[in-house]
């Protein structure tokens, strides 16, 4: 079990949680004049006990340039060390870029996990594999309307393009026995997460969209869950940073949280 | 004809080059100690009139974290005004994520052109192309041995992966009359990139693998051009910056220059 699998499920047990929040600070939802840092570590500090993971978003830093990777850097070293961070930045180029993409994300940012595309093949995705304490989560079904224009795509023997990656990644992940790759499944398509959950039964999921993205969270974790009931990141951002203060904030994740564990089950 | 694609003719014309140089500083290649910024502005200042585009790569600057954002930045402002700016960053996300991406390459960093992946569909391009005075460049069939895996894959009615999101580009390109959709294209593959120009007749091609990947460039450039010999940007990166001082990148980019027109005939 690699570093941040291990981490995962020490907090999962820890927390008695799948939820995982995702930090997006965006400039349009958060109060005016807000500091970056001092309000995403006040969201941590308030969901710290309610979370298997936290989950950055490079994007929502990234039009404050410099700084915004200054404060990237600043709320990932807010974040307590014995909780897993996954930095949700989609990354994803031929071999020697992603290779340059892999050192900013793991050794510089510190980041235990990241999110990277799979469009380019597997020689795109071996340097973030290549570390193997680190996971890469593979986008497969994401939860956007237009994931159908190509995700749902009929390729080779009757099988859509998304579920022909899982079965890709279930093979990546095996690669030198390092069982560090994983998947990010839309919550608001829980057909297609049974599915992807047929054909890659170990590997780790990542599930935005429930909470402001709408999707119905009963019937997303159990399409989802593997057969000991876990392996599942159900992430949710708007809903839980933008939910009035931190006492809105730490019920919001507390329902959430609960409602991931009553529909385990 | 949007902002991009008029400074692309216009330096097309007045350098009379379809190169585009890569700006990678791979702190593996750099002379050891040497100053990003001050050694890319020299192989700018050497190659500013023999080029009709510079393309740096977000990759190699996010290891040196928020000081490698600010030297990215520096970077673009050494360039030219006239000459157009492309950052290869290959962002893609669910819309509201694209959003912030699209703030920060052509708000905060100033470039007139990006990189996309499209494997989350259109709805996370749009935030991208509704920039209509910037150009999107979405991938398509890549330069790397792995880019097969899924971009070749036979989709619906028998065409492969990247010649369906060739003509959906095609589609894209077309929409509001915005006409700023390009396409990549891997100068290693000339059969792939014919077939990619006879369902998309207009779009510019982005095409990275000649120089140090080592593509065959006559063949690349004769499979690529639009009907008027044109419509290409072919990116060559370490063979220009890694050249051994500013007379060597300088010929390089010569070498490169005149041997794209020689193809175009």
């Amino acid at each position: 079990m690699n570093g941040f699998r291990a981490k995962y499920e020490a907090t999962v047990e820890r927390n008695r949680s799948l939820l995982c929040v995702g930090l997006d600070p965006d400039a349009a939802l958060m109060p005016p004049g807000a500091d970056v840092v001092e309000y995403l570590g006040r969201i941590i500090e308030a969901t710290s006990d309610l979370v298997c993971c936290y989950k950055p978003n490079a994007a929502f830093f990234e039009p404050n340039g410099d700084a915004g990777w200054r404060d990237l850097k600043a709320v990932i070293e807010r974040i307590p060390s014995h909780i897993p961070v996954l930095l949700d930045a989609k990354r994803g180029d031929v071999g020697n870029t992603s290779k340059a993409y892999a050192r900013a994300v793991f050794d510089t940012l510190g980041a235990d996990a990241v999110t990277a595309n799979p469009y380019l093949g597997s020689d795109g995705l071996e340097p973030f594999f290549s570390y193997s304490d680190k996971h890469t989560f593979v986008l497969c079904r994401t939860s956007n309307e237009g994931a159908r224009e190509l995700q749902d795509l009929t390729v080779g023997e009757g099988r859509p393009l998304y579920e022909h990656v899982a079965m890709l990644a279930a093979g990546w992940n095996v690669r030198e026995g390092r069982e560090n790759v994983g998947l990010v499944v839309g919550a608001t398509y829980p057909e297609e997460a049974a599915r992807i959950r047929e054909v890659a039964p170990d590997l780790l999921f990542l599930m935005p969209g429930v909470g402001a993205q709408a999707g119905d969270l009963e019937a997303a974790v159990q399409a989802s869950v593997d057969a000991h009931g876990g392996a599942i990141l159900v992430s949710a951002s708007r809903s839980v940073l933008y939910a009035g203060n931190e006492e809105a904030s730490r019920a919001e994740a507390m329902r959430l949280r609960d409602g991931i564990n009553a529909a385990r089950g």
